[in-house]
């Protein structure tokens, strides 16, 4: 590694972040059930059973935003990171770090956030622990959740079974969370209505799994969906060419990318999902998934042969590469 | 609740972070499943399967201290809630919330320790999140970790197990982590040579279990072997009397707490178990944890009919009750 300390960028989801994940955590911890390609692990569970795990924390900042807060952020994330991999989620556990001096009323408005999200998605918060940190040394509250959930649909999701031909799609507008938080953020001196996209995917994974031909699912989170398709790219060894003009992203998004410079296909979304699918089932997927309420889902791209790239074909066809995520774009919005 | 912010004794194992925790998060969050009474909760997985599950965060300072860091700390202190909960312990997951501008040199060094806690108590890390906060929003690092086990012995265990006459038992001196935390504090200003007692309690847990009689067990964590006493008096309605020259104190323990004021019934462990079992059981107890190498382990007391109270004989044979902990002894042990 580059670097003798961390940096914001550490945890942006790009480049620094992966080698730090792999480079660092993955050689010190690695074992067979250890795969950080992956959204949640498989795990056996005694003679015949299977779980699936998953964990994330959640650092964001403001604490409430236009569409969620940070209690609500924290059991939709987790959730997705199973539902994505297939699995139906069945129970949390959650860690509070809280700052001294937070208001309880504004811990129970996340609390309360917290238990609707967990109710809508049929997951349970089984165990808990309290942590509190000394004044300035915390941010209001950081939580952490991980999830367990099952497999019901034998369907094997991977991007080891992506192949040339197969289509990319999304379910709804991207880089709405990022903008959101960041538009709630005074530092910028924005306003707008804009809400974040953060919510459950599980009726969107349901829907896509009841599909033959997914191949892959994920969230595009940090890093958003550029990010995503880099890591397809160079997992598959493919070219992942997606179309500009197709892919959905909202005008007030638009304008604030241009207006502070940020690149909305690397704005994180915390309720969309992106998924590869054979390519005569592409339009069985988008089917699927505006019957479960995304009627902006769209086919955006497609697997080529060729090299390890992703390219995005611009509105006026040019061809602009999406690289690896580098500098933090947007720090703290999960 | 009579606070309208957080404080940090709602994080010190007493009074206000129970009610903190049944006042707020249980009744925001409760389900059928969440029981905050328990070390780690039981939950059904499929049709016949269950798995036991536990999660803490970490926020101890200074990161690193004799007997461990705060890697090998959170690894134990998760594999413990497991292991006392009569579970062998198979998969972590890790939550890093790291501060931006520390050493990778030093997050070496846990991961390190962390790496060899996991071995050592043959438990696999299979998911994590990294998080980056920036500079004076944390304290180098929190981790959370949450553990999933299953049970082998088809033994029940539960404070509702306990009756009139059984003994209690600790597995060797308390007192010695919360100390050494504090020794390793430089505000105090003092030396020494004591360490954590931090370690894996499995092999505890495994020799208790084989013991026939066995009732409880808990690992004295935040609010120490008092606590534990406590919270046993009144979930029983019954009379917990501890004999205070049976109660194994190291004298740098002793020492340290009589020149700062501090209790050593009150003071963490970190791999210590405290045990409950049958008046017959109680030598058998004993011969088992001295097999496994504690040769510090004893009987330390008894339950008795009576009011729901904790008591403790001195060695002059006065009677001091061990009040339910408030103030904060010492903040950020674990
Ligand atoms: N924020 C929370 N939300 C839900 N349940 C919680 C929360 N914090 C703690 N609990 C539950 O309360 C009980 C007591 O938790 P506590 O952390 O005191 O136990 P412990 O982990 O055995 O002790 P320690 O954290 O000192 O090692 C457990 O059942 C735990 O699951
Ligand atoms: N500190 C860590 N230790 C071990 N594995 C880690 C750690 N941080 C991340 N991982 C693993 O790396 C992979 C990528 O993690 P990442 O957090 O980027 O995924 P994600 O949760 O889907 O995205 P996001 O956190 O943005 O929602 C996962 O398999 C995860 O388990
Ligand atoms: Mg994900
Ligand atoms: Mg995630
Ligand atoms: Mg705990
Ligand atoms: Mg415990
Ligand atoms: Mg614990
Ligand atoms: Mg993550």
């Amino acid at each position: 590694m580059e670097f003798s300390h961390i940096s914001l960028a550490h945890g942006n989801g790009g480049r620094f972040m992966r080698e730090l994940i792999t480079g660092l955590f993955a050689r010190h911890l690695g074992n067979p059930w250890l795969d950080t390609d992956v959204d949640a692990a498989r795990v056996p569970i005694g003679d015949h059973g299977e779980i699936v795990v998953t964990t994330d924390g959640f650092t964001v900042q403001p604490l409430e935003f236009p569409g969620g807060n940070i209690g609500s952020l924290a059991v939709h994330g987790t959730v997705n990171d199973l539902a994505v991999a297939g699995a139906r989620p069945l129970y949390l556990t959650l860690n509070a770090f809280i700052e001294e001096g937070l208001e309880l009323a504004q811990l129970e408005r996340f609390l309360a956030a917290m238990s609707a999200a967990a109710t809508e998605a049929a997951v349970h918060i089984v165990a808990g622990d309290t942590k509190v940190v000394p004044r300035g040394q915390g941010s209001g509250v950081y939580f952490a959740t991980t999830g367990i959930g099952v497999r019901e649909h034998g369907i094997e999701l991977g991007m080891g079974r992506i192949l040339p031909g197969d289509r990319v799609l999304v379910s709804g507008p991207v880089g709405d969370h990022g903008t959101a938080v960041m538009l709630a953020r005074e530092e910028f001196g924005l306003r707008g209505d804009l809400a974040s996209d953060a919510a459950s995917v599980l009726p969107v994974t349901q829907a896509l799994l009841g599909v033959p031909g997914l191949r892959f699912m994920r969230d595009p989170t940090r890093g958003g969906l550029a990010t995503v398709v880099h890591e397809i790219a160079h997992a598959t060894g493919a070219t992942v060419r997606l179309q500009e003009p197709d892919i959905p992203v909202r005008d007030p998004v638009r304008s604030v990318c241009e207006m502070l410079g940020y690149d909305p296909m690397y704005l994180a979304c915390e309720g969309r999902v992106v998924s590869v699918v054979a390519p005569e089932s592409a339009d069985a997927a988008l089917a699927a998934m505006r019957s479960v309420g995304c009627p902006e889902a769209a086919i955006v791209g497609e697997v080529a042969a060729g090299r390890a790239q992703a390219v995005l074909v611009t509105e006026l066809g040019g061809e602009r590469l999406l690289e690896e995520l580098e500098d933090d774009p947007l720090p703290r919005i999960c």
